[in-house]
């Protein structure tokens, strides 16, 4: 990678990490990105920095066997990254965050650790596919690699237990959407969880993994989750549509 | 239209798109915009680009068939803009957002497809008329067009099931503020939705459409909505507005 | 007022309106702001425009008449600015927005239009006093000014129903950090009323009216929210306050 | 402190200040920051200044007698900050919001005065530690210095009532992501409280408490909050974690 190239990617982690922040989607000085290089080498955020104010110039770069090389002391999330990035080959960067919703969502007793968000919306699967609940660790416990591995690549989002978010992408910019999704999908969770809301069915979401290649890890804990359109209790009629449209009796 | 005014144009979208992104309107890669030029083309905002950070001079030109004439491959919600446009024809913008409160009313069982929000507020229906929901489709599936265009035009404001609002105005300010005052009724309604709020009267509601000549769709699903203020059961004083108190008995 | 004086004051219109509208709390097109100047006359935000975007070269300038001197055209919501202006002599400045919570705050079934909200916090009563709530009125209807001359002077902050908090204050300072206040203790209000919140006492509420001269219109009203801190069903003990703890039974 | 390094601080004072305002943290003119130098002087916040618009040459700067030596007349809530300074040897540094769910906080029953918050998350116990809730006093009341001292320098977080968080660090950087952790924690149990969330058990907190110097000055308070996360009414499965999941009948 070009000096021109890594500077550039520099300059990206910092704008979409201050972009997060100001948008509050992780507070104080919570959060970390890495960005996995060519090299096998990481740029990461060092650890006690906001992500609302970096220097492009201190982020942390690694080689490839964890090396500081220049810039600040990495985070003390190095251990989750690396897990992240040895089970899933693709990943070029990863993004954890303390977003609000996502965290509240761990603290819930009904969610279902293979499949931590029901299919509310196409989105959610096609940048985040489906979410895995891991248990709480201490952070910066490396004993959270070990859970993330458990997984064996099959999540690219992965919630950790009164933690936190933290998603793997194809590029820093899939990473950091994937990770917005999710807030925004949780969101919608806590907003409609008690009043009986209309998620997709088995079969929407079959033709958004056909088309879109959505990630769905566990299909069974996904058929617990979708509710038919059209069954006595949850379907209901919709204007326009007609193609589409429930039969009514 | 001259290079400058839409170079203009163009510095219009980008600045609306971002303000929408920066207060929370829609995360990630999420939404997009258009805008019908004189010609009969379109300016339009590129597939997969976030619109906080959107680059004036790489917006999708399209000519009248639809063919891009220049900058980034356009959103795969062609065919959702293209049916509001065909179906309406004094529009002149269209928005799309993933606002999380449009989104979180188009999965409640109660919302009526003809009329999906009550008339909560003047400017609601002064800037977004009524509101039709048409049922779930996969992003960038054709047969959305087919929904839009099953609603003959009669609705400037949508809401696409599991997905999000879509709105045309016969200017791009007009279908941006319609747009947000559409999020902020939904979040007005979720916030209000099980405490008895008081909405407008029907009589309230028809002085709203002759002064303001509001688009009122379905007269028979708005009068459902409307409720009496001086009702037995949601009727309740003021302070101050003599002439308009309900009789007390 | 020399020219540099009113230009100043121009750009501290724009620069409070442009806050207001970026920490999201008016949307859209919505709110309009207006200062009283010395000669009678008034500097207020035109009609159609975002507080977002205010150019303050394009302000409407009014003279006492009301007649348009320079600038835009002004919001419709002249009558209620002026009828603020012509029972609170001490006015200066009246900022009206669509602020989410004190919208919600007018369609809740049990608010007392004499006094819209409980004493939550000293600085609700501070700054707001109390408020009052008039009924809806289409806006820009002159009548309501008939509304505002109803309360006599006596509230700064009133809410109209199923529109917005408008508030006058001594300074354009003043009346703008009042409605934030307003909107802050609605959002606390909406937050907390279903679960027995603790309020101000009556005489923590007289200490502050002696303190800071807050305006209570309405004292009867205040009494009937006031709950006693050391009341059977609300009271509760505190830490390290133990001059002013309830006495434990 | 070189003028050079004091001008660094006013910087940074002022940039926090916005950054908070900005995301919605305190609203209008409400909060106020000091720090203390090292010649027992502080800077500190002006009275009735909006913490988005500092001027960071006209903060106020105090000698170690609390006498103003430049910059405007100080925030009325010196008391308070003196208090917190007095009793905590190390404290550098003194933040105070009217943050919108901390607020709230205080004025739900059912809070623990000597733990105002249970152990929801790591970064909460790791930046602001425990969490006193003292009783309501007016602002600038000097009487709140006695329930600050009352708590004898044991807790760096307190809730006033009705008012809102105070929160001492050994930096400024630390005092200020303290008060946002506080905020988001408080926010974390609003939307959960009524859900049987599931919270850090003992152990787990032993473990921080441990490795990372956690301030715990009521254990006994923190032993009625935790629950087990293998109890029969709380405990639930994870994925992942094999060596951590609760033991399945």
């Amino acid at each position: 990678m070009s000096t021109a190239d890594e500077n550039a990617l520099r300059d990206d982690i910092c704008r979409f990490a201050r972009s997060l922040f100001e948008r509050g989607l992780t507070p104080g000085s919570s959060g970390n990105i890495s960005v996995r290089l060519e090299d096998g080498g990481w740029l990461v955020t060092p650890t006690n920095a906001s992500l609302g104010h970096l220097d492009p110039a201190r982020l942390s770069r690694l080689d490839a066997s964890g090396t500081l090389l220049s810039g600040d002391k990495p985070t003390k999330e190095i251990p989750l990254h690396a897990a992240l990035y040895e089970t899933r080959g693709s990943a070029r960067a990863v993004v954890h965050l303390h977003s609000t919703h996502a965290v509240a969502l761990t603290l819930l007793p009904e969610i279902d650790p293979r499949s931590a968000l029901p299919p509310l919306t196409p989105y959610y699967l096609m940048r985040a596919g489906q979410t895995a609940l891991v248990p709480y660790y201490r952070p910066g416990d490396p004993a959270v690699a070990d859970a993330i591995k458990g997984l064996a690549g099959r999540y690219s989002s992965v919630l950790l237990s009164n933690h936190g978010p933290v998603v793997a992408g194809e590029s820093l910019e899939a990473a950091v959407f994937a990770t917005e999704e999710l807030e925004e999908t949780a969101k919608l969770y806590l907003l409609t969880r008690n009043v009986n809301p209309r998620y997709l069915s088995r079969a929407q979401v079959d033709d958004l993994v056909t088309t879109f290649k959505c990630e769905i890890a566990d299909p069974d804990a996904l058929d617990r989750q979708c509710r038919a359109p059209d069954c006595p209790t949850h379907g209901f009629g919709f204007l326009g549509g007609i193609a589409r449209e429930p039969a009514e009796d």
